[in-house]
């Protein structure tokens, strides 16, 4: 048998275990992981969301060291829906929404907290030697953000507020920069103000910001009252984009939707490609959201470090 | 003093009461009414929408007896739009939702049930003779429906499900019929389903319809548990189409719409010279929707009746 090695279990708690190392499918390789990213998503999944149980982690950077000679020792990252490829989504060129898919960390998929861990070698991306650890275990959350790109058209002559200024919203907020819209961050906290300036960004009040007059409205709050807010400040005919999931099952103003002709757009898991160039081109700062390292042997700790409020990025590494 | 005329006039309660003859602005017609459809948005407004006062109606059909010379005489319809023709939205060829907008019979300005009443000559349009008064007096419900293709492309191919087969449904479900998309509407009772057939549209179960089958449902229930089948019948990447507005402020599963990437589309007043064309061109069948006709005069009997479960359109004719 292998040695065995360490994984971040929940199962009703949050606990660290020994574990012998996976046996990989067919399809799977052996990862051992480099870093690994806490989400906001991880605490959700401990609060009950999906009824989750298993291992958890989605968020990584890792060395293959089981598997075919093209992808032995490479250091990769690796999308998290791992799907079926006969679905109607799949056949559609959608495998992030395939019917019958799992998702690491998340669905029926062991995840990537654990020193070794299995993936698909379909989900598997090379991480270019420019791109540190430190940055590349951002490449999942980041095209996350990208996807707001994927689903919907920003001109850049548009108007766009993004509100929920978190650890995904700061992600979001420099790729929209990109785009050369007209663009402010509503921002409660100076330390916001501050990181958002730095990379020219405009932070402003949510008095700034005058009802009806954003042409598209990130909403990246999660919440009842930020969604209340985005449909305060976009204009008619104008887009909310939603990429946040909510707590429970927030009351929501639709009949404003149908009055002032509202599209609302919903985005989940983007294009891991685009977001290795942005990361490679270095055209978005992510090391400056690192709050914190611990070892994986630490992750109780970790968890509780990144579960405070305004906490950004806590990194696990290995050991 | 012109001779007096009765109006439908909703100040905490509903009656018909005897005043003078409008005097027109300068860019407005006197109309003389010869059909009006009592709406769901009229019973809405009697419920304390838009903290509604004054005469009540913005369905009709009239003669235009004071006015220009284009104008007087002819049979006309009008949009309830009344725009202020500079703001940002009036010059971005949306006057529909102009920022200072009044709407007849229902804000800011004095409704179309009564005798004769004012509109804006830029609100009119004139009625081709083979549309009798009680179809053209659909033009501004049947041009709502039309506004669900102006604001999302239907594809030939697509599966499009109807839920919400009233008063607008039976409208929308006759001009979606027309895209030639796999469409079916669900029903609750014998009677919708019969009229459905008669126009050769599918009507179905809810539980005929599959969860995620469906590329777009159009939501004409306007109700939180309408919103929730929706949901659960749209395919991940899919639409759902807002159609009607809702009772309160109904919960939505916002996460749903998030990681399944659904567009939500909102859709108000929509096009009266494609829903004057549709009906010139007898392609929708407005005429077997009409419930019952009453005199102005018995408007108080007429909303007792529209407001009856499953009621069609209540029509008022003069006197």
């Amino acid at each position: 048998m292998a040695s065995a090695g360490c994984a971040v279990v929940f199962e009703n708690e949050l606990r660290v275990i020994e574990r012998p190392r996976p046996i990989p499918a067919e399809d799977e390789v052996l990862i051992r992981l480099r870093r690994g990213g806490i989400c906001n998503t991880d605490h959700e999944l401990m609060r009950g969301y999906k009824h989750f149980s298993g291992t958890l982690g989605h968020e990584f950077v890792g060395e293959v060291i089981e598997g075919p000679a093209e992808w032995l020792g490479r250091r990769v990252v690796g999308e998290i829906n791992i799907s079926c490829g006969i679905c109607d989504m799949c056949h559609g060129g959608i495998p992030t929404q395939c019917r019958e898919r799992r998702v690491l960390g998340i669905l029926n998929y062991d995840g990537a907290f654990a020193d070794v861990f299995r993936l698909s070698q379909r989900n598997l991306w090379p991480v270019p030697d420019s791109i540190p650890d430190d940055c590349a275990v951002f490449t999942e959350p980041l095209a996350a953000a990208c996807q707001i790109l994927e689903m919907a058209h920003l001109r850049p002559a548009d108007r766009v507020v993004l509100i929920g200024a978190g650890k995904l919203g700061l992600l979001a907020a420099q790729v929209v920069r990109l785009t050369g819209v007209d663009f402010s961050v509503v921002v409660r906290h100076d330390t916001q103000a501050a990181r958002l300036k730095n990379w020219g960004i405009q932070p402003v009040p949510r008095s700034a910001v005058s009802d009806g007059s954003a042409d598209v409205v990130i909403d990246c709050t999660g919440t009842a009252g930020g969604f209340a807010d985005a449909l305060d400040m976009v204009r008619p005919r104008g887009s909310i984009m939603l990429k946040s999931t909510y707590h429970d099952l927030p009351q929501a103003d639709l009949t404003r939707v149908v009055t002032q002709e509202i599209h609302l757009i919903g985005s989940r898991c983007g294009p891991f490609g685009a977001a290795l160039r942005l990361l490679e081109q270095g055209l978005v700062d992510v090391a400056s959201l690192i709050e914190a390292h611990y070892p994986l042997s630490e992750a109780v700790r970790a968890f509780e470090h990144a579960a405070r409020p305004g906490a950004l990025k806590v990194l696990l590494t290995p050991g």
